[in-house]
């Protein structure tokens, strides 16, 4: 079957790969209908994570059950399901504990032996293993493209909105505005907030973000959002401030533009290495901090509100190339502006 | 001054009596601007809930601060201001655990000397106990007909979707489309429900369900709500059920008609007496019961998302009237059809 | 093999049987070390329960594992393990939401096909179906006698305090001091309470109470237990009230007893049939009820707990028989005074 | 009357000033019987915290009311009460969020013009702001010396254990084992903590840590704590770690000796300047840190838990002075070892 494989540090390629097999009893095999490239992906090619030479890349897809091992129950073949992200058991003490991230059987799709050695789903046919708790068959009205982003990134924004613990009236300022921060405000009007502020460099990216119902929108580069959150709030600071940069710039302005005693969510994966923050400023301000990378055991719950014509993220969809264009879709995309967090 | 006064069961009327004075002080004076009838009146009227003769009735309204006593710390003389429905001193054992309405000092206006013996709002002036408890300022962008839902109905309905524990994806089944259930439904959106189900007899309420964001209306003259409930749940069951009736056979719909493992969330006002449950299924079942009356503790919260236009049932709103027709309202009031839970 | 079978209404019989074997790749064979009769098992034996003729009955059980299917990940033979009372799956809808009880693919060990058709405990062997949910390894310093009461008793009595939402603080009530009342008393002492009332009829169960840690006793032969809680916490009432009985008078003590905003938590098992409440009395008093049969999923944490010195209700274990004395081990426990809620 | 007035820096003294007189109706005044030295009185001596000269310092106090004013209802004269550290009116957006310690109005007892203004407690007589939100009545047979804790730092203990989210069978490491950390320590217990573990440098501190019921004691002089929690938790990490010291090592610690989704709490008043952390580490690690000064709102919970037996951190105190010897008291306060975080 093709597959895209990390061939060195600085490339990716199609190549003609055996087909993967079931190998223990709850595992399904998938056959890909639509995958996409996630900012992760480049990470791999530049090395900064660092993937076995041929091994299989990509860790969003949906697809068709092909087969299933004897174990496995909630699936069965032809089923269209959508695949999480990360692999997770069910019965570990993390898993148990809500925390799929950290699952002690698990790891990521397509991101080398270090993360679990599980070949990656921009591919042909994917092997699942743990298919109970990995896969989410999708209802008849949801196409894969809305299905598509339930699996990591749309999982994302929801685990950051939620981590916010946003109440309804809440006023909540979230910083960045790429693929990660836009699901992440799609996901916090669920929450009822009262007002939501949008904050990037780029403003193709925040008039995507007023399009998809953000209440106010700042490019740092013309105004201090901290600012402007202050002068929006009384003076006292959003409710909760969201990171999805991994800057430890933007870090400081959700802690500048939080009130007191209110919450901040970090989803942004900041680089290797020390921020410098002052513990003290935020004691006496009493605040909170959650964070996270992505967490899919929310993905029945979006995929119900995706039903329902509660949750629609679908426009943030630029291109669309068939597998056999993986190379030139891993080009477009490197080009894309601001593509830290990037999604096809 | 005017004031509509109880006069005898079965009338009340408009009289002239004299101002009321600052007796405390942490007590304002307030110059009613608005206020409205509410179902309870009508019970007042009915002799089901007994008042003094010539007690002041009402307890929902909007005005400016005349004057204030010595220790008002809020608000200040001219201030535009909400008055809840219930007065709270904020520091009795139930104030400080958030149970407003079973504040120790306190009571309900306009519900004679059993409830506090508060002088009612259907008044040309009240005046309000524990001011800066008691009365929210309003925000300049929010008008009067805005404002006046907050101090009860609005506050009733947001605590009817808070204690179903509401969380993003979940269905809600909303029993009985008056304008608590309606208010309930407003507030239930903003806690992310995917589907929300309004049930009720009367067509034109329904109606109105719809405009205010219903996604499936049910009329239970022509369908039975437990078993369309059921076909839109996979035959599980919404994740939360809410009885805004007070009546046996709701209850019995919301028991049969919520998951295993659900809410139920009471507002509807029981009939004296006892009402008739199966214990044993509802503890096979898991389930959760959570009920109160009104909690005046989210008018801030409530004026923030009508100011940033995230609520708004102003929609329910049918007449208006002067205070010197007050007797007419009443009259208006009583013909309408299924007025259990009215506001004018 | 040797198991305690269903003979006919009125009587349980020692037989032998065959021998049990692995059906599925997730299932183990258990051979037990000890198990326990449950006041479920006399339900049985009297017709309230139907079981059908010859069906091996139990479901508290300790063991050693013997055979693992190729699924099973968590436990290895010859792992010293508590076998739930439940079967629950870990993956259905109600198992991610955390209501174990209500598992789509489960049931009840020794109750019959009805209830998932699970071949009881009472037995030499037993298939444990979902192993890695069912079933969790004790550690060395656990005895088996200590490891006994976590698959059923005080996973339901961890439950029932858990379910009254208790607050370092807190007064709480329990009403009924068997087995289960008892279990939740020591499960109330974990979360912080700061006065645990115990009632019951029985002085013996009384001054066990007493022994695991109760504040103050209450026969309600002799003393109003509603007035004396309302005499030990000026007039207010309990912060949680928790009825272990199943019994109408004892839930109206419990709502009777409880103060304005607090919780009332149910595990007795009620008779079929209706109650009759005021459901207009508890909404004035803003009461949340929750209720429910055992939920397993805390057996790891209450094994910890255990391990730590933590939660001891080792001193509940009356008799101590071999299998072969099962017959005798009923006849036992049918004259146990007050033995609605028994367990060995 | 006499008074402890802050000199200059390098000295305080006692000193013959005038006895305070109510100034609002919400005033009370308290003549005071007992007070403590804390830690921060340090800080204003050495002019860390910079106060104005002749202030009244001190913020621990318990005492008699001598006077309220018009407005006072929570007590009346000769009413024996316990002093709130901070100043909090009750009715501001931060009061009604339950963030006491943010009072719009409020600020902190003995801590200079910037922190308020408030005399201190080191005084014959306080005048007491908002004595209905401030004073709490001590039950009759709860004593002076166990109540004086409350008002400060057993409230701190009570909010790093509340703010640890503990639940029942939890793991606890507690960084620092100085009056903050054993009251951490006696509050953590009431969670249902089902191991504690406590770190400090002072092997006196850890015999007392031992006395008020840690599991386990380390001296990280001699083992590395990190490394020894890991032991105790099969290589995973407490689930809670909590820092009471504000030392940047200690928080680096913490964060590598939590599990996976776990959670740190930190009431360690760090020194002003910015920390070093990995901000990437822990988002892998999916951690949530609260952090908070002192919350007094708990003070009515903290005295029934006394009055009932659950709590007693008496054993903490180490000397008793007259208000005469005050200067005295410093000087030995001042070579307690370790007294970072002192208490008389």
């Amino acid at each position: 079957m093709k597959a895209v494989i990390f061939e060195k540090i600085g490339s990716v390629k199609l190549a003609e790969i055996s087909k993967p097999k079931l190998l223990n009893p709850d595992d399904a095999l998938v056959k890909i209908t639509s995958t996409a490239i996630c900012g992760t992906d480049l990470h791999i090619i530049n090395g900064n994570i660092p993937v076995e030479e041929d091994f299989v890349i990509g860790h969003e897809a949906v697809g068709i059950v092909e087969e299933i091992g004897n174990d496995v129950k909630k699936v069965k073949p032809n089923d269209r399901v959508v695949v999480s992200c990360t692999v997770q058991c069910g019965f570990c003490v993390n898993c148990r504990r809500g925390v799929a991230a950290l699952c002690e059987k698990g790891g990521i799709f397509g991101c080398g032996k270090a993360r679990g050695g599980f070949a990656g789903a921009q591919a042909e046919y994917m092997r699942v293993p743990y298919a109970d708790m990995v896969l989410e068959p999708i209802p008849d009205n949801i196409s894969d493209d809305e299905a598509l982003f339930v699996g990591d990134i749309l999982s994302t924004g929801y685990m950051a909105a939620e981590n916010g613990c946003i109440r309804p009236g809440d006023i909540v300022a979230i910083f960045g505005s790429g693929p990660v921060g836009l699901c992440t405000l799609a996901c916090a009007k669920l929450f009822g907030a009262s007002k939501i502020i949008n904050v990037d460099l780029l403003d193709y990216r925040l008039e995507e973000a007023q399009r998809l119902g953000a209440d106010i929108v700042i490019n740092a580069n013309n105004t201090d959002p901290v600012e402007e959150i202050k002068n929006a709030t009384k003076g006292r600071g959003a409710d909760v401030t969201i990171e999805a940069i991994g800057d430890p710039k933007t870090l400081q302005a959700c802690i500048n533009s939080v009130r007191g005693g209110g919450n901040i969510s970090i989803v942004g994966v900041f680089p290797p290495g020390v921020v410098e923050i002052s513990m003290k400023e935020m004691l006496i301000q009493n605040l909170t901090i959650k964070m996270g990378l992505v967490n899919v055991i929310n993905m029945g719950k979006l995929l119900t509100l995706i039903m329902n014509g509660k949750l629609d993220v679908t426009s943030l969809i630029t291109h669309r190339l068939d597998l056999d264009d993986a190379e030139d879709a891993y080009h477009i995309f490197q080009k894309v502006p601001g593509r830290a967090q990037g999604n096809t």
